[in-house]
């Protein structure tokens, strides 16, 4: 009797991010393989006598290699069991999920991917920040400012390719991905941000200018950092980078940056 | 008193695939405002007595205007509704989401912003296709191919910046958007795909290479077109772009089509 893997997205931080598909696997699960950036939470929706591993992926400190994983998850499946494979925001973005499901399909073993919401999109949005809007940007580009070797990224290529720009993993080189970018031509006056714990009780948000955030030496992790003209929830004129309190509701965070917004929007202009 | 309004990003189509949060607050809600790509199924979700508004918002068929829809989820707020304005994919990826929120923060009535599992990402994750992948893709780039008006966008700028390109709104005119990115500099024997009516029932995955897709006249709707080294789902050789036939399970898909990555990839070569 074969057994089969779930590959699930759990979001960006907040468990109610979730899919209804993610729970609903979660919550027959014999095994559940978590990765550090997967919410705690969700841990407690899988039976009390599921086995947990805990994968530790985050930068620097990795509990379980990727081979490792991969054997954890062919080995689990193969003996007929129900296996979570729970990761952070999509499996596919940035995920590894490539990777894991060629080894399961490698192995004949079974295995469904399960989207979820990704944090390239939901930590802007719960900055009040969409990362499209009619007339200001219709593109945006992703992309990891942080090789799987820790190596740097070259950034020249995709800097000013789209309208809005997100970049994941680079909290660690916030100053020198922000100069980057300036130098491969985006506007050292572009508003951008960095935003850490996204959707969580723990929410930082860092504004400024792509010039501000430059020079500064911020680390804050884990975070999703962007730039374009959407950014401008940055409060105009503020000659230093801020630091937002954590977790006002939603709404009245977007306010405050759609309040921005409204100075230079203007439908009638655009089709 | 003042209501609110949620934001909500349904998925790309199977109802499953909504968000805990999105099912919490559509459990609750006294009114909801939905478009065409939201799943139909999700609005049993709401209480029986909800009122439903179709603002049935897709290509050529307009139910309600975009001002009509921001003057409706603004009139209900006022009323101390709570409102759930339930859109395709995510609010904030070519959703308008932004417009909407602009509104409800114009007229003071307070709002939530409920991301969703973008189709940009999760389309071609049904059809077995990660946007990024280790060594091969460590960049992906979404961009609209039609905008608002209706008019088509410029691709040349974003064509080749990224490694994995996605298209949304290309299913109208997809030999002539295949044509402008081979144009702008995308390899014509580049692998391509298009997917329509994503994670449901009516499934379909059209390959091939861009070359291909170039001189076909296929319309498929909605959907997703991508290109880019990781849409090797293409059978290799296939002399026409196919069809592939509606829902064999996720797994299956995804087995053939890592089946071909497996050729190509070589974890010792990257980092």
């Amino acid at each position: 009797m074969s057994g089969i893997v779930y590959l699930v997205g759990a979001g960006p931080g907040d468990p109610r991010l979730l899919t209804l598909r993610g729970a609903e696997v979660l919550q027959r699960a014999d095994v559940v393989v978590y990765d550090r950036l997967a919410p705690a939470a969700l841990l407690d929706l899988a039976p009390r006598g599921a086995e947990r591993v805990d994968a530790g992926k985050a930068r620097g400190r990795v509990a379980l290699s990727q081979e490792a994983i991969n054997r954890l998850l062919v080995d689990r499946g193969r003996r007929g069991l129900t296996v979570v494979r729970l990761k952070g925001g999509d499996p596919f973005v940035f995920g590894r999920g490539g990777e894991e499901a060629l080894a399961l399909a490698d192995a004949g073993v079974p295995f469904e991917v399960v989207p979820g919401v990704s944090a390239a999109v939901a930590a802007p949005a719960y900055a009040g920040i969409p990362v499209t809007h009619r007339g200001l940007a219709a593109s945006y580009a992703v992309i990891s400012a942080t090789l799987a070797g820790g190596a740097p990224a070259d950034l020249a290529r995709t800097a000013t390719a789209a309208d809005t720009l997100v970049l994941l993993m680079a909290a660690e080189r916030l100053g020198e991905v922000c100069a980057q970018l300036i130098a491969a031509g985006r506007p050292p006056d572009e508003p951008a941000a960095v935003v850490a714990s996204a959707s969580t009780g723990a929410q930082r948000v860092l504004t400024g200018t792509l010039a501000e955030l430059a020079t500064g030496d911020a680390e804050i992790d884990p975070s999703v950092a962007l730039a374009g003209e959407l950014a401008w929830f940055a409060p105009p004129g503020s000659p230093e980078p801020s630091v937002a309190a954590p977790s006002p509701p939603v709404g009245e965070r977007s306010r405050r940056a759609l309040a921005v917004l409204s100075a230079v929007h203007s439908p009638a202009a655009t089709p």
